[in-house]
């Protein structure tokens, strides 16, 4: 009877052993629980909303922290149903020490070590790693190894323009070392300092906490600005080309499915005639 | 006879009851109230040209208000000759109710309350609402239906590179308030403070209010500019793709049009002949 | 023998009496002339430079005055010679009257007044007015034709996406003026006001003169930056779509012209055989 | 026995000599050492990491500078086995003043005169000769070359498009000069002055060193802003399209590589059954 349990629990948390679109009922609670507990977390920091109520954001937090630590222990007993766990000898410590299940396990500790007080370092870090309880929706959906494939894909295209992307920063803030280290030599004293300058002004962001104050130097910022700025956003475009082939194939995959939802539901009739 | 006037108000006032292109007479006066009135709430906002001359702003304001009155009036008058509201039972209701109808009433209030006096936070709600008189202007143009169709089209899009950018914005503050909530704890102390950062360097905005002073968070914040605007600039890129669709498709639809009037213009003599 | 010698300056100064490629010796001159009186009037307004140096700027103005006035007269008497002008009664008048001579008339004022002082304000009439002695250059490249025809083209789409970047522009202002005229007075206290912070918002130039300070204006200026940034761009992608058509056409005409006299080179000592 | 010895060296050395993909040992070691070079003089400029580890820091420049003269000497004395430098009478002295041994001499000067102390100008020029090291790198792809022929075809637009950004931001900078030279003489006080604002406004840069302040400026800086943003991009986008170009014909290339390899794996078994 166990079995006959662990198997309904298996198909209501493995997306993948879903035949339809969509998630499970229970998949759908956790998603929703995911994000509120995300919210909060992203509140908690706030001192202008938390201030107060301390109490309710612990309390939500215990609460969260059960929810997910029932899930992750359901997930690690339900390891030998799935037919990629169960190929091993220890399914359950495979998995175990799979991305997904670390992820679930450190999606926990902040709630253990939340009532311990501590320093402020390490309360930001448990706040930090709230947050990447995000990272958990990893498992909802495909479109992060479509995302994997489609950035292999351009591997080599990545390398080459981030290779000159580099190449522009080292020689522009090389440059701008040279010009202006004089001047200003809190700012542009160094050659990692002139970087800070050079990814600033070559995304075009342009904060205004560094430019450039010699006639020599806003001569070589304007060459370097015009000439640059194209080159830095090279790896940007490939990146951003890439999610997009992901968007469009999603978008394909979707319509198809809708098309062959289309075309089954007038033959569902037929049989019935 | 009465039947016999409205039908001519009618045809004068509801743009999709002419057959050739462009808009009636009594349309293009209403076109250039509602401009006029607008720019002169835009004018009327800033002291250096409202001061002074506030008997004359009020005095416009009560035409436009009058004129708008009007409209407002005639339009619910000839509700029950547009085939759309006659299917009704009470047609002048139903038409009461519309979006356009609506926001038609809320442009005559600003008019209505203009005199009498209030505080400044009401006085600012109904200058804003003057403003929103341009809406009126979106009866003139099938433009917005040919917008909300083409984002419809790309909805899936929409939401998947929504959720990447919001993703991307969620991690980035993360990381930031990870890095310089102690150097900087009024701009990076908490997630929503350092998402301001976030939205101002990742559209490349850069004010320069903000910026990291320590040296992983500018580390920090190089790789997340570097990775990251491309993807915040991907929802962007859509909405401009649709309304760029937008463009097109009106581009064709007048040159379809020119290209028809050029083809029936040589049979013209012919017939007279 | 004047008829002669007016025709060969003729065949010297029109750009289109030539048959080859490329200008003769005489404008290449003028080009050459008014590249060096723009860098000289540039270098002029600089105290910097021009400090102590007053006396020579003042002889190659002088120089470039007297170069520029005997064109002027040289393409007046030549104006006959032209077919364009010779179709009318008095062709050196209609020449007089148009565009390109206007421009030559008003390139030589400077010079004339450059000697008689004069408050500050009419001195930088006059130095901006040299600058635009550049315009001269246009008679030298049809680039200019192309380009208005590439933009007449193009017409439609840019009236409909700068309307849609002034709808944007002005929504955008009245939000910022409603959340933020309290909090900053100065800087949106109107409507006008908030346009600034707009501009400078929307095309990512960010100075960092003027942000929101209040939570409501800060979230609204994300919202409007997100959405906002890409729409404003359109008439600008419109316009740069329009020189790129231009350098693409002139490319090809190159690539066409080159093409043919490498053609025609094998066959000139086809006939000497 | 020298000429075999020399002949090892030679095939060691130049990459043009090896058959397959990929760098020789020899030259693997070579990059390495570029690369840890380049990146020691980044970090010896930056004061918080060099201080006190002086010595450490000028032994390594030692090292790799008896490396990279050995080098040199190497590659002086093959140069006779180079089929391209074996043309002339005098291979090794034309090969000296080639443009890659000349990088080569330049890289060594560093370490030559980095232990005579000197003042400050002079120390940052060899420290800045240091970091150019990295064109060393050329000799070891032909991406270089590739780089240089998609430029050249796109010469034509580089030019033109150069010209509209430089007119577009002269007559800029001359309208701004116009405007704002009374209110704010030491920023807009000269053409050349209001250039830096030009570039620093139509890169989107915007860093907020610079901003009108009157009416008329900020008017015109808004038209300026919406206008010519796309212009100036032009030629970065050119040069972007170039670079983008090679990495297309570069993955290009390899692909093909790689399927060559596929296509006679399989056939390596056939000829040894």
């Amino acid at each position: 009877m166990a079995a006959g349990v662990r198997q309904r629990v298996y198909e209501a948390l493995e997306p993948r052993a879903r035949e339809g679109l969509g998630l499970s009922l229970a998949n759908k609670f956790l998603v929703l629980c995911i994000i509120v507990a995300s919210a909060l977390a992203i509140l908690d920091t706030e001192p202008m909303v938390s201030a107060g109520r301390e109490p309710a954001f612990r309390l939500a937090e215990l609460a969260f922290g059960v929810i997910f630590s029932v899930e992750y222990l359901l997930r690690l007993w339900i390891a030998p149903d799935n037919p990629h766990w169960a190929r091993f000898r220890f399914p359950r410590l495979r998995y175990a020490f799979s991305v997904q299940a670390i992820i679930d396990l450190l999606a926990i500790l902040p709630t253990l070590f939340a009532f311990g007080g501590g320093g402020s370092v390490l309360l930001r870090f448990f706040r930090v790693l709230r947050i990447l309880r995000l990272a958990k929706l990893g498992r909802m959906s495909t479109a992060w190894q479509d995302l994997a494939a489609a950035l292999s894909e351009r591997r080599h295209e990545l390398i080459l323009t981030i290779s000159i992307a580099g190449f522009v920063l080292l020689v522009s803030s090389t440059l701008m070392y040279w010009a202006e280290a004089d001047a200003q030599p809190d700012k542009f004293g160094s050659i990692p300092r002139a970087m800070w300058w050079c990814i600033v002004t070559l995304t075009t962001v342009g904060y205004g906490d560094v430019f450039p104050v010699t006639m020599l130097g806003k001569s070589l910022a304007g060459l370097v600005a015009l000439a640059g700025i194209g080159l830095i956003a090279m790896p940007t475009g490939i990146l951003a080309a890439a999610f997009s082939d992901v968007v469009q194939r999603r978008r394909e995959a979707l319509r198809k499915a809708a098309e062959q939802r289309a075309l089954s539901s007038p033959s569902q009739p037929g049989p019935s005639a």
